[in-house]
């Protein structure tokens, strides 16, 4: 069974979840109008505003959805209390931190999962499907945009609030640990939080990456890029029902001229997406593994190597 | 009177312009079959395969829309034989190159004018004018994104192919030297050549600006955007009629929450744009320099800081 | 106070809304369970399975949202019993039955308002604003697109279901009962019930209209455009962001031409539309009718006018 | 061998075809002064402002692109002098007229052709072939968006100016005659010209056409829609490289409700059309059919289809 502690924006749509899924025991928050609030759409959970009651009690999963500051030492005390951790994006703010959490989960075998919510939508799930399958050819090239979008943060700047979700998308598409994060940006609205970001990736098998992270923009764009060497292809999160579209466009050489490359362009199909909702499949995800299934190292393992990313990425930007 | 150098793809367009408004008197090419071609259009100008006869003609200036790698020594030549120069982007690869013939131009008060035909755009007008009527407010952000357009070159990379159109225009607007610039990117095709660019460049105003430049890429895209502090525009030459879109969109702080920003949505206009062709204004302006009218010396430095711009990007590359 | 009757889909939703003006006292419903529900989100409301105890109450206004089939005979009750009266749409299904409805209101002088929705959508405002203040010039045509969307009904035709919307608008736009109203189309998906339907309506002042509106179409489009002699004007409702958009675009006679006739393209621009709820503004128009403001009359007859012309498309589309 | 009649609009593109096809040996047009022009162009073929003369030469086929009322009578003539013919659209302005050209052709086994470009365009090839390969279902209704284009004719209406190319292209597709043909519409700018007009056609097999046709509009739109019972698809002409779209949208009838039908949406693709040229491939059509290829007889009567269904929404719209 399953707690969730913090319960002011995103905590309850997770309590919501877990409930559907029959499995919330436990709801916890500082506050006790929150609780209050909580607790009167699921009666049958036990409350408590006291977190290490919640630690002290049967549940085998704790989730994190509290203020971003605090995630790491949640998580941390969870997982020396034995539970299964899923905690919201980002789980820590350092690499140290997070491959400490990483470390204790490993030797008592415990889940921790980001909340990488995105990597639970079934358009970015095609997308992996597509390069997995080969359908792509060798990804050349991978980048977001996410640009005019949520309320502007003066805590967090757009390199972790924006970026934080097109960098989990990424790493997951391409499976591997960049060699090189560079990161360029200005605080335009509040000192010292940069409110528009431009990233650089570089992989060891030379791939590289891009983000554009910005919230002055007159465009809204919520969109992932993929350019194969045989198709490219797009996901746009601001599209209604055309969340994914493949691009039968690739370079090719012309054997009738002095070995230049063209861009041939051909098919362009956009396929139906279905419209599960990510966030119930990254419960029922967090549920299958403290069941057992799936590879729970691998899941906390591509969690830190988010967060190490961002780090890295913010010595860069502040350098 | 004018004199053409170089007829192979985009000189017989300047001939041709010059020749409607009255001013072609030579045509000058090293292959006589396209000389030959080109007389018959304009079999009132006087036409050579020798540079030199060129220069030595009573010619006021000279075009130089030969190979990119020749348009130096080639604008150097002509300017030391006392005549005015309008040379095809970029007219030089180094900054030393550059500042060499913006020095001899000052010296002997000759124009030495850059063809950065997308400064003659009405639609580019517009976004100067709205800059400099403070229409924007402060402007804090340029970027460009130029992708999936034309030929891939073997020969000249992203940054110097398609980065030189967005950069003059980013400086015109600006009109201001950058105290950072940064490049990223790839060879994925041609080794050496990069197809992918990325470029970072900073104010000492503190504004600042991005390109992304690409050859492999799904999004067919000729944008540039402007962030102000008051509004945004956008100049997309992908459209037909709606070049240019003004958003009256900012950010604002709330005054009844704890400082935070959001942004504020307004009307959206989209002026009507002249469908003046660009070209011609081009040589229009070269032919008001020859005659005294214009800033002849805020042109070179003008495409000078082009040049410049590119030489350290290009070093940023590929260090 | 006011009653709502009939709480199945769009029922729930008056109700909220006069809660939310604080004017709800009663609810009714047939269905036990659906009223059980109703009592259950607003407790202080009286509530009752018997049309005749809600008419026998103090309420001074019956909002009645039963089934289509049943509005004229409730709404007939409800007037005879000296309730206002806001009905959902179409208030009636034969033009007899609408003036029968409008001559009792008239006679008690008694509220008869049918709920038309898009007529208090701001987007339609600004259109009807922008008619009668002549920002458009003399208005020609007006013409609705209303396709592939919602459920495909098997007891109400595409022209009552999808054109009451579109013909409540364009009457309101114009102002003015159509001379003629001719309509054509096919049932393909169900024996008699038309799925794809066109419809041409002329006006006295020589005004023109029409409607194209379908369940079997690619494109999803909830358009209205109305073609003035000097401006014209589109409210997409499929649009988040640009509801309203003006287009400077007119036909004008070239001087220098044999009298012929050119389409001008000129500025277009994208107002900002308030977001305010459409059904909270009707909900308020039908307590401001009640409290004698605004023209009652009026209301009335306007909505007798869309019901006699959907009687008249509907002879013209069966002959 | 081919002679071409009319010199002044679009003949000059017909000669440059046949010439290019190596089949131009005559070229005729009143205007000296306009042949003159072409014979600089075409010195090779013989030049007449006599078209007693064309038609006395050896040439096999007439092609004739004069202006609109003279089209009969020439079409007449050249096949009454044992010519080929190919003639501009409309071919004829009556349904005698047309019908007496296909006699006399018939008569003497002579092509009678006419230059309905849009048949010839890859991207309606393509819609022929989706439709007569069933990939569609059954065909229910097809419909033509031809608005704000051209330039507004003072002695030719919207119907036989715009819609002759969308009434050409759904005959075709459909392969049927009409047996309704019913017109609306008004002359708002030139009195007797209509400029906005509509269109509604019913075919014996059930089927149903709509054509709105519009010189006064803000949208551009030149867009034909096929609505079959499995796929839809939609042919755009104004998009530059997403000429097709096929989508798998379908009503269903769902088991589990009353009988309902739904809209089911899936897959979207965007087949690569070639870029091969209609006026080419038209040109080319031609020379077959005289040289003895392709069915002669179903072309002409296929354009006598399109005359008289245009005489009858002429006789509908004026009725």
């Amino acid at each position: 069974m399953i707690g969730v502690v913090g319960l002011n924006y995103w905590g309850p749509n997770l309590a919501r979840n877990f409930a559907e899924l029959g499995a919330l025991s436990w709801i916890c928050d500082l506050d006790e109008e929150r609780l209050a609030k909580a607790t009167a759409r699921h009666p049958s959970a036990a409350a408590t505003t006291e977190y290490a009651e919640l630690l002290a009690s049967d549940v085998e999963g704790v989730v994190i959805a509290t203020p971003v500051p605090t995630h790491y030492a949640l998580a941390k005390q969870a997982l020396e209390a034995g539970k299964h951790v899923l905690v919201e994006k980002p789980p820590a703010m350092r690499a140290a931190e997070i491959d400490e959490l990483v470390g204790i989960a490993a030797e008592r075998d415990l889940v921790l999962m980001p909340g990488h919510l995105l990597l639970y939508h079934p358009g970015i799930r095609k997308l992996k499907q597509l390069i997995d399958d080969g359908e792509l050819g060798d990804v050349l090239c991978v980048y977001g945009n996410r640009q005019n979008l949520g309320i502007v943060r003066t805590n967090e700047n757009a390199l972790w609030s924006l970026g934080v979700h097109d960098l989990s998308v990424m790493l997951y598409l391409l499976d591997e640990e960049p060699e090189q994060c560079v990161a360029h940006g200005r605080d335009f609205l509040t000192e010292g939080v940069e409110d528009v970001v431009f990233c650089y990736l570089r992989f060891p098998s030379g791939k590289i990456a891009h983000m554009h992270l910005s919230w002055l923009d007159p465009h809204k764009m919520r969109r992932i890029t993929v350019v194969g060497r045989e198709k490219m292809v797009v996901f746009d999160d601001m599209e209604l029902e055309r969340k994914v579209t493949i691009y039968e466009k690739a370079p090719w050489k012309r054997t009738d001229s002095y070995g230049e490359w063209q861009t041939r362009s051909g098919d362009i199909s956009i396929p139906k997406i279905p419209t599960d909702e990510p966030l119930k499949l990254e419960c029922q995800e967090f549920l299958r593994l403290i069941a057992g299934e799936g590879d729970r190292r691998k899941v906390a393992e591509d969690g830190a190597r988010v967060v190490r990313a961002l780090d890295r990425l913010t010595e860069s930007l502040r350098g």
